[in-house]
C-alpha cells in the first residue's frame, strides 16, 4: 500500500523506546519527514547534537513538547517555572521549529480554585509570549481532557484555551488541538472554527480513545483506529477551519512502548494512512 | 460536635458493604433520615420488603439509581432497555420516591457517533417520560464526567443534559447535579442556574475528586474533603438556583468499601457537616 505521509508527523513520545539516532534512521527508512520532539530526550541526547542530527537528516520538527506548568502560587516555584519556559522557548528555536506546546499545570497543593489557577496562566503568558515572539516561537496552549484538571492541566476545553490565547496576538499564542482531549466535547467543532478564524491552530495532534483507562489515566492513549474517535471527522474540522499544517500522532501507551519501536512507527504510519483513506 | 444532617442523604452505594437492614439500623443510630437507593441491592433484598423496611424506619428515599443505558442501536437491546426502564420507574414509585436517576449509556460496540447516541436517548425519553409522570416519577438525567463518554455515558455536561431534558416538561425530566462529574466545567455554574430556573434540578449529589484515578476510573470517588472540589461553592450554586432538596453523598470507592460500613457512614456524615460549616 502506498502511504501518503506528507502531512504525517511522528511525535517522539509515541516511540520513546527509540533513541534519537534510531528514530531519525527509522523515519528515513519509512519516508517520514516530520517529527514532534520532547524536551527530556532532546536534553539527554544534547540540544545542539539533536538539532544537528535532525538538520542533517532533513527532518522537519513540527513541535517541541512541552512548556507550561504555570500554576504555582509559591513565588520561587513560579520564578523557576518562568525561567524553565524561557529555556523551552530557546530550545524550540534551536531545534528549528516555531511551535512550543504548553501544558498548563494542575492545582497547587491544597488549592481548590481552578479559576485562580487559570488566571495565573494568563499572567505567566503575559511574560512569556513576547519572549517567545522575539525567538520566532509561537506558544500552543493544549487543553487536556477534564480528567487531568486537578493534577496536570486546569485548561480542560478548547474554549478555555482560546479564552486565554486571545488575550495575546495569534503570532504569539494559539492552541494545540488534540483529538484525545476534546473528542467528547460537542462544543469543540465550533471552537476549532473559532481557532482557525483567528489563525490560532498552532498544532494538531491525534490519539484515539480506548477503555478501560489505566491507573493514573496517563498512558492509555489508543493507537489510531483502535478507539472511539472518528479521525476523519476531526481532521475535517481543522481543515475546514483553514489548517493545512502537519498532523502529529502522539500516543502515550505502555503497550506500544513495550514493542519494537520501528514496528510501532511503521504501524502508526499505516494507521494514519488508513484513517484518512476513503473506505 | 452537633451535626446538622437535615439535608444529608446517604447514597446506598457509599456503604454498599451494609445490607439493607444494617443500613437502616445505622441511619437510625446516626440520625440520618434520608437514603438514596440502588436497584440491584433493592432487588436482592426484595422490592416490597425494602419499601416496608424503609417505611417502618421512617426513612425518606431521595432517589433510586438508576435507569438509563438507552443508546443501543440493536432493536432487541433497545426494547429490552425500554422495558427495564419502565420497571425502574415502577420500582421508584413503589419505594416512595419521585426521582429516578438516569445514566444514559455509552457508545454501542463499534460506533464512533456520540451525536447519534445522544439523539437515541431523546427518542427513548419520549417514550419513558410520560410513563414516568403517570407513576409520579421524575427522570433525572445525570451527566457523567467526560472520561466515561465512550463506555458509560455519552452525556458529559450539564448543558447537554439540559438540552435533552428541556425537550420535555420539568415535571417529567430534569437533571442530576453531581459535583464529581462537573467540577472541572467552567460553564457548569451557569447551567445550574439554567436548571434551577426551569425547575429541573431533580437531584444533587456530592463526591470529591482525588487522584491518581484507579484503573477503569470507576471506583476512585473521594470522600468529601479529601479532594479538589470546593463543596461549599457548588452547594452555593444549586441553592442560588433555588434548590432546597436533599444532598446525597454518593461515593464509589474501594478503600471505603473495604472498611466497616457503619464507621464509613459516620465519617461521611461528619465530613458532610464539616464541608458546610463556616471555617
Amino acid at each position: 500500500m502506498t502511504t501518503d505521509l506528507s502531512r504525517f508527523s511522528i511525535n517522539q513520545m509515541t516511540v520513546k523506546q527509540l533513541e534519537l539516532p534510531q528514530l531519525v534512521d527509522a523515519c528515513g527508512q519509512l519516508g517520514v519527514s516530520q517529527v514532534g520532539l520532547w524536551r527530556e530526550p532532546v536534553q539527554r541526547y544534547g540540544l545542539e547534537a539533536t538539532a544537528k542530527l535532525i538538520r542533517e537528516a532533513d527532518l522537519a520538527v513540527t513541535t517541541l513538547c512541552r512548556g507550561g506548568f504555570l500554576t504555582a502560587t509559591d513565588p520561587g516555584a513560579r520564578a523557576a517555572a518562568l525561567a524553565d519556559n524561557r529555556r523551552a522557548v530557546e530550545e524550540t528555536a534551536t531545534l528549528g521549529t516555531d511551535t512550543l506546546v504548553l501544558v498548563s499545570g494542575g492545582l497547587p497543593p491544597g488549592s481548590k480554585d481552578l479559576r485562580a489557577a487559570r488566571e495565573r496562566i494568563a499572567d505567566a503568558l503575559a511574560e512569556l509570549a513576547p519572549y517567545a515572539e522575539d525567538h520566532g516561537v509561537r506558544l500552543a496552549i493544549e487543553p487536556l481532557h477534564p480528567m487531568y484538571a486537578s493534577d496536570r492541566c486546569v485548561v480542560s476545553t478548547l474554549a478555555q484555551a482560546l479564552d486565554l490565547a486571545e488575550r495575546f496576538p495569534a503570532r504569539q499564542v494559539g492552541v494545540t488541538v488534540d483529538t484525545y482531549h476534546i473528542w467528547w466535547d460537542d462544543r469543540a467543532p465550533a471552537q476549532i472554527a473559532r481557532a482557525g478564524a483567528g489563525g490560532r491552530i498552532h498544532a494538531f495532534q491525534l490519539a484515539d480513545w480506548t477503555t478501560p483507562l489505566p491507573e493514573g489515566v496517563l498512558n492509555g492513549r489508543g493507537q489510531i483506529g483502535d478507539g472511539a474517535i472518528d479521525m476523519r471527522e476531526w481532521r475535517g474540522y481543522v481543515e475546514a477551519a483553514g489548517y493545512t499544517g502537519p498532523i502529529e500522532v502522539e500516543l502515550f501507551n505502555e503497550g506500544l512502548w513495550a514493542r519494537d519501536g520501528r514496528e510501532v512507527l511503521a504501524e502508526t504510519a499505516e494507521r494514519f494512512h488508513s484513517a484518512f483513506t476513503v473506505r
